[in-house]
């Protein structure tokens, strides 16, 4: 089983996420093979905005293997912190969250310990966590499932040109990273060409998607290159 | 016509929101004045957490003068901002967001440039900031149209136990501040019993209400007693 996971970051209006998400479900209705494909080999992580999860899960229902995820959660597990979205908030709308993206990081300073709170909010309320690392540094807690790689120098800026990372060094980076219950995900760039040459190997057990998920179109293409 | 504002900050779980909201409206058929009241006199305006918002706002379709608010934004317009909810995603969800408060700047460094940020994307996106501030020392942009005193030592801690501030102290401050264009709310442990006292004064236009917004009788019971 692959995960592709897409992350659409602070990107589009409400009507353009139910826009995305029609198109996405009617595609799939179109194309029985393709949705043959997500029940029985690709689990599908679509992460909108937060106002944007409840909208989605309603369009989702009825659909397998077809999962919602939060781009963060909160440090804090409930009370006076106004403007804060926990893990309690969303138990029961997103199944995912991805953790310690390095956007968080860089811009809104989270930190280590931060991280590791999300992680422990994230077990007790049942959302599984896309931990995200950038390099050997970053510190990597015992129990995580999911291993997200996204090297700073290969994350797109927005515009689609990140650098291209051969398969080859992801498979020497998994390799000294050395963590094998885990899965690893890899991000940076990904998108419906280059996934060709990744999915060669069976090492990379997932993608995270940032720019080529904002199109349903092409995000279908590369579950279909997968 | 007042403004009752709820800000349930980091609490509820998806059902304990949609519980709250079932009978928040099963009351109001019930209370056929308490609903003419609020038509004709009282803005109510429920912030909920962002992914909350969504399913409050299906549920409140119909009623009249009842909107949702949400309890941030981000001071990022769009792009490659994983976890930020911004202005454009929650255009068509939120009428109202509050903007500034308190807990941010203690907790999550929100300074004054992001404020400044923040204020200027809610207006290009079409949502009205409550504009928070806790004394003289804030900075107050020109163009606010609601400005929302929270003094400190007034904030219940969540355990509903904040310094009651007499309605004299507030007028004082109000007039002080000087702000005659502006609509001046007033937050700080304001419930169903001292909503009495505060009312009695057409001077403040509104309320922000924490611990006491979090059940939905005793909220109603406030918007009864204004």
């Amino acid at each position: 089983m692959k995960y592709i996971i897409g992350n659409w970051k602070a990107n589009k209006t409400l009507n353009e996420s139910l826009q995305w998400i029609d198109i996405f479900i009617t595609e799939l209705h179109k194309n029985r093979t393709l949705k043959k494909k997500i029940e029985q080999e690709i689990s599908v992580v679509i992460c909108p905005s937060f106002p944007h999860l409840y909208p989605l899960k309603q369009k989702l229902e009825g659909l397998r293997n077809i999962f919602l995820g939060a781009q963060d959660i909160s440090s804090v597990e409930k009370g006076i912190y106004t403007g804060e979205t926990t893990a309690l908030n969303l138990q029961g709308i997103a199944q995912f969250a991805i953790i310690g993206h390095s956007e968080r990081k860089k811009n809104f300073h989270e930190n280590e310990q931060m991280i590791s709170l999300k992680l422990c909010l994230a077990n007790k309320y049942g959302i599984k966590p896309f931990y995200c690392i950038n390099n050997f540094d970053d510190i990597i807690p015992p129990s995580i499932e999911f291993i997200c790689w996204e090297p700073p120098e290969s994350i797109s800026h927005g515009d689609g040109k990140g650098n291209f990372k051969p398969l080859s060094d992801i498979l020497n980076f998994k390799k000294q990273l050395n963590v094998p219950n885990m899965h690893f995900i890899y991000g940076g760039s990904v998108n419906e060409n280059n996934i060709k040459e990744y999915i060669k190997s069976d090492e990379i057990e997932g993608f995270i998607i940032g720019g080529a998920s904002l199109d349903p179109y092409r995000f279908l293409h590369i579950i279909e290159n997968s």
